[in-house]
């Protein structure tokens, strides 16, 4: 049996876990990243990783094809160069040489969106379909396009960039310089700013219960929901504004789920099932065609690795 | 040399061609659709064009593969099953098959824009180019997306909606239920909708030379702009959102050309000039990556039999 090496970059940690070609998890573990110290010390880190993750499955170099890798940014995928990762400040750096001269195996690198999405695609949520997309809420909101089980990522492997769709012309700023991107009405980030807002317009909001408003969280608005009419509107304008993304998602590439990812999902049904029945009355010849179902993604952040060591799989 | 038949269906005409390898059209002409008169009429009459053509070229039947035809509305491809052409009042009809037994060929169908699409990358604006995106302005907005010089129609052929990407959520009510869609903003309706209701607005506005409303046309607004200022702003909120619809199509497909298709584009640098300028300096990581061209399609009215026709090249 043929085993994987995935590698996901993060902010804070790289995650890395070695799994078979069943996704059975051999072993995993992460260290910091240190981006902060420079993109050398981050691949001194992954080679580090790589090392842990050999010694501790006790497997050899020579069995791998290879080490798949997801960074978060825009990747030159075929060059192994991450054109920029914001994040870290990382403009055009050679990041697929620079792993593999340390650890003597090839590297192949894609988004981290990406990579989340073929990990979901091949061993979780989107198991049983070939056309999927990975949409996960976190400080922004990343998209990844699974097409007859592989990444799509555009041109240059620079497309896919679903959180920088524009969903309201002249709307909310964001960080990007356009107005009105999803991302800006539907990260975990936005979220929390709706939440910040409507409490300040509403003095009277049970939300005010929680004390201040730097103790807001993506959570505050659903937990008042079923109390307060504020907290209500929140959570009805949050989920609109997302399912608007989706049926963009829909009406250009009609995959056959629709995956969520980060910790907006914990919500569950509460998220979930305004969502599909938004999502799904308003998209494209709605009726005339199968729904397409959203649903939570299942691996969690081991997707990102999972889907790394995926890129390896033929 | 081998040489190709296509077809294009539309709302009042049938146009077809036969072309060569090499795009030569070696005769083209068309036929009344006569729509409302149903969808066997339609077949008839596609027949019959097909025969023409034939006749008037001196080729035989058993020289073709097959013939290409294009039809607006959703099309089961894979089935040959026009799943709903809005225009035509139809659903589910087996179109591909009815063709088929009246004209002893086999049928490859496509959207009309997709079919548009190809012709323009194989033959006309998108020539030199992999990967491409056509957008109609007509009556609605239509998109055709090219990926490594192949159409590419979504999960079900039922994607590529571009038209129905939302783009100002809680917008303009859309025929397609939404609201805000790029099509209720971008169309050459919409624009004369944007015309009518500015002059209504403004009974001071020069475009009131023109006599009434009634008079108002996709040029009215661009005729004026150089004179008077509601104009100008009909002008540039058309452009800007416009603009916006392309950006999400290079943020998500990050294509090497947009080809704009239909009437407006006669307004030439007009339109192009600053939509290139407002389309690049918005789209995600502006200056990082080459700029995407916003240029004018070369086929006009041809691009559709053109690029069924090119359905049956390899």
């Amino acid at each position: 049996m043929k085993n994987y090496i995935g590698i996901d970059i993060g902010g804070t940690f790289i995650k890395g876990g070695i799994i078979s070609q069943t996704g059975k998890i051999l072993y995993n573990t992460q260290v910091k990243t240190e981006a902060s110290m420079g993109a050398d010390r981050v691949m001194d880190n992954v080679a580090t990783l790589v090392e842990t993750l050999l010694k501790e499955t006790n497997l050899s170099k020579c069995e791998f094809d290879g080490v798949g890798v997801g960074v978060p940014g825009i990747i030159d995928e075929k060059n192994g160069v991450v054109v920029l990762a914001s994040n870290f400040n990382w403009t055009k750096v050679k990041l697929a040489k620079g792993i593999s001269e340390r650890i003597g195996l090839k590297v192949k690198m894609s988004n981290d969106a990406n990579v989340a999405a073929l990990g979901e695609a091949t061993f979780g949520a989107g198991q049983k379909y070939d056309d999927s997309v990975l949409v996960t809420l976190g400080t922004g909101v990343g998209g990844g396009i699974i097409i007859n089980k592989k990444i799509y990522s555009g041109g240059l492997s620079a497309g896919a960039e679903i959180g920088h769709m524009i969903i309201r012309a002249d709307g909310v700023q964001c960080g990007c310089g356009a107005k009105g991107c999803f991302e800006a009405y539907a990260s975990a980030t936005a979220l929390i700013r709706q939440t910040k807002e409507a409490m300040q317009q509403n003095e009277q909001s049970l939300m005010w219960q929680i004390g201040s408003l730097d103790k807001v969280d993506g959570k505050t608005a659903f937990d008042y929901a079923p109390l307060d009419l504020v907290a209500k509107k929140v959570v009805e304008e949050y989920i609109k504004m997302l399912g608007v993304g989706l049926i963009n998602v829909i009406n250009i590439f009609r995959p056959q789920v629709i995956m969520l990812g980060g910790g907006v999902c914990n919500q569950g049904d509460n998220l979930i099932v305004p969502l599909n029945k938004f999502v799904n009355e308003n998209c494209f010849a709605n009726g005339l065609l199968p729904e397409v179902p959203v649903v939570v993604a299942t691996l969690g952040n081991k997707a990102g690795f999972i889907g790394a060591a995926a890129l390896y799989m033929v």
